[in-house]
């Protein structure tokens, strides 16, 4: 289960992925699993949080852009990000957001 | 339910605010509730995305850093945020972050 990512002293960046799914498993479970055990071993990965509740949002932390140009060109993330689009996404909105400041208790 | 919000052009603001809540309800399904109606009135609302799964995240957008600022201000708020530090979160974190750059499906 998810947990609230211990993230370091800002700045970092984050990436805010929001979707939709489509129905049906389709293999989608499997890959979302290996997806983030394999963007935890990525070089300036910093943490990742996740909930699905009708909507569901996946909030990636990363040290720098360039951190996350790499992980995007990934070619076993390039193949799911595929299988996203075509399959199991009916939308989705990604945004790269730059913290700024942080807060917790 | 929580839709993707539909967010004008970067760049903007997000709060990506994540918890861990305590047992029962306590009143935090009510106010929650009433806390999305109130925010989505605010000068400089751009939408809110949340969803729960153990962890909950909830991302609101904001024009600036002063609609930020300005919500935080509120008095209404101000109460909430006071009872979800004694009695709703058992820990959480909030981040404000700057979106840079966004796109979707």
């Amino acid at each position: 289960m998810s947990e609230i990512a211990n993230t370091p002293k800002p700045p970092y960046y984050a990436v805010i992925f929001t979707s939709e799914r489509t129905e049906g498993d389709n293999g989608y479970g499997a890959m979302a699993e290996k997806m983030v055990e394999l963007a935890s071993k990525q070089p300036g990965f910093l943490g990742i949080e996740s909930a699905r509740e009708g909507v569901g949002i996946t909030v990636s932390y990363w040290r720098d852009l360039e951190a996350i140009k790499a992980w995007k060109a990934n070619s076993a993330h390039q193949v799911a990000r595929k299988k996203g689009r075509e399959e199991w996404y009916s939308s989705f909105r990604l945004r790269i957001a730059k913290v700024e400041r942080d807060y917790g208790l």
